[in-house]
């Protein structure tokens, strides 16, 4: 098999599985418990939080541990929208091409009387600072950004979207679930306010995740009950998934920039090799994007049944987000950079990670160019576009 | 060691440990993925969720699943609470000692503008179902009443709680975190239509659990996103987390009859032997509690010393919910029994399990005693208790 999957999921680090092995079985206890077993469990937990904190440039307190990104980014928004509700400021600025975690809880805070402006994303897939620095209101209470997108991979300006935040003294979110542990990020240097990540993104377990929020920032709870993470997130802390993706943080964070390298040759080995495919275009800025993703669109074939083909050889790869896999609207992601509905549903990501080799990218590239062809062979749709009866878009 | 805190967390079953350990090595596809290596770790989620459905007599459709029993307890409360909203109906009924997943989300629901009643427990921590019938209202969308209480362990008649709310057509949630696994539970015959559970209670994994909602009762998104749950619950799903939930969940109910049985005897002993114990008094109804829970209050001392050096005996041991450990107030739940604060202080929970021996519960037994009388030794009150300044309570 190969995982060209990697923006849906990662396989844990061996470290990784392994501190979770060993601390299911001896790091049991509950951390909230005085005994010495579960004050073991609690320095457990505490380590990982000291070292999650200190691999981005927080400070421990200012991180939360939350069962995944989704959970973060809910509470994240939830909480700045509160807090700019008791001021009187009840807009909020995104952009178009947003996880769902993200545009789901805007459209939920429209409802409660928030008014959402989301940012044009251009072609690039690229959000411009200086749209984010005029669609600023004066009430304007939160910017919620990602750092970089989960199907096309285009890395935001999100340290220039920081500083204008700052400077106009908006809170900033970053839903950096694609980007930590990938590409270099330190909440202080990018000016982040609020900040949400996910562990099996990064070689950790599933079900757990973390949300910075700079001191001073207040949040409010989304899961109310004991007074677990200083009151702040209730529920027995799950401190084997927390330790292991410290773990994992610590490693990828170590490895980053030397695999930075290595994927970013084999991701514009892939580019240029999938490039030569005829009617196929890229999908988002060839460069600011990150190491390991790949996003094509292919004219007239469906994204699904080239997915289906691939891992009958051996290739696991999608045609977006996975957590909107079952659904038959086109990638939002592809239509907000521009794509009509008919090329965004012909689209192809492979996310690729250190483990790849060339020989499996050369692979990759011939079974997708087969395919590609071999799919064009009975599509009505290619038919009508090589007699001419519709027109070539890509 | 000698763990006798099971209400706080249990260690994981080896059964659950093998099951986790082997899917995050081998079942890390992400399930909504549509390859086969996605497809395989979809299975093992579905397995999961037909297992669990089979064994509290629910259907698979009716599982979410959360990241815990606070997060079950928050959204089946908010969903109950927006239904009735919907229909003009703001009043909610629930106890005076319930978990506080459940009573902070009514503090919060109370600032909404909903109205609570939270009804006595009485001096044996049971609530009465009359009273719960004579409680509801034209307005009442929610009964919320624990299954057993998760400090003194007293079990609550949820079918005839159930039957009440049935047959007033008043939503029914059970807050069973303690219950599942442990006392015989089913949805259907006890009249439940919202039920929380928490893996880490019954030898599963911390950071799991699951929401039944009976077919027809609508829940609303906790944490809004990908389509995961049917779209009612987003985030990548905890694959290996939920299978080992399953696998321990299995073997609970499988062994229930037969533990219960020897643990009952077990805490009968231990419950003989603190007895003896002078100005000492069981909290809650002696029969009606759950088989490992045993929750004392000495008079004259305080729990958390009593704790400490419990721990230095080698004991695991806990004076309430870990959940509210680190905090100088005294158990909500006992005062609600009608503990005044002095007597509260001096309590002591253990909750015990079937690995637990004879000579162990001899053991703790003999230690709390001499423990018990070394602290009042230099207890002020115990002072002027003896001396007749102060009255004697127990």
């Amino acid at each position: 098999m190969i995982y060209a999957d990697n923006a849906a999921t990662t396989r844990m680090s061996e470290a990784a599985v392994r501190r979770m092995t060993s601390l299911i079985q001896e790091g049991w206890g509950n951390p909230s418990s005085l005994y010495r077993h579960g004050q073991i469990a609690k320095e457990y937990l505490e380590q990982a939080r000291e070292e999650i904190a200190g691999l981005i440039g927080a400070q421990p307190r200012e991180i939360i541990f939350t069962s995944g990104g989704s959970e973060a980014d809910n509470q994240a928004i939830r909480s700045a929208a509160l807090l700019g509700k008791k001021k009187g400021k009840q807009h909020i600025i995104s952009s178009a091409f947003e996880h769902h975690a993200v545009l789901h809880t805007l459209k939920a805070l429209e409802k409660e009387g928030f008014e959402v402006t989301l940012l044009d994303v251009h072609e690039n897939g690229i959000v411009d600072p200086s749209e984010v620095e005029a669609a600023i209101r004066e009430d304007t209470c939160l910017v919620t950004i990602m750092a970089a997108n989960n199907e096309i991979g285009t890395i935001q300006p999100f340290r220039e979207i920081g500083a204008v935040c700052r400077q106009k003294n908006v809170l900033y979110h970053v839903d950096a679930v694609q980007a930590v542990g990938h590409i270099p990020l330190n909440v202080i240097e990018d000016n982040i306010d609020l900040l949400s990540a996910s562990a099996h993104k990064f070689h950790g377990p599933k079900g757990v995740g973390f949300l910075y929020a700079k001191k001073g920032v207040r949040l409010f709870n989304l899961i109310e009950g004991g007074a677990q993470e200083r009151g702040l997130r209730a529920g027995t802390e799950n401190v084997a998934g927390i330790a292991a993706m410290a773990e994992a943080l610590k490693e990828s964070m170590a490895g980053m920039q030397e695999n930075a390298k290595y994927i970013t040759k084999m991701r514009d080995r892939l580019i240029r090799g999938l490039s030569e495919i005829p009617h196929a275009a890229l999908n988002g800025d060839a460069q600011r994007r990150l190491p390991g993703n790949v996003n094509f669109c292919f004219e007239g074939i469906e994204g699904e049944s080239l997915l289906l083909l691939l891992d009958d050889k051996g290739i696991c790869a999608s045609s977006g987000s996975a957590c909107t896999s079952g659904s038959l609207d086109p990638s939002h992601v592809l239509l907000a950079i521009g794509r009509i509905h008919d090329v965004a549903h012909g689209s192809l990501r492979l996310s690729i990670g250190e483990d790849i080799t060339e020989e499996e990218v050369d692979y990759i590239i011939q079974a997708v160019k087969e395919t590609v062809e071999y799919l064009r062979g009975f599509s009505p749709v290619w038919r009508d576009l090589m007699s001419g009866k519709k027109e070539f878009i890509l």
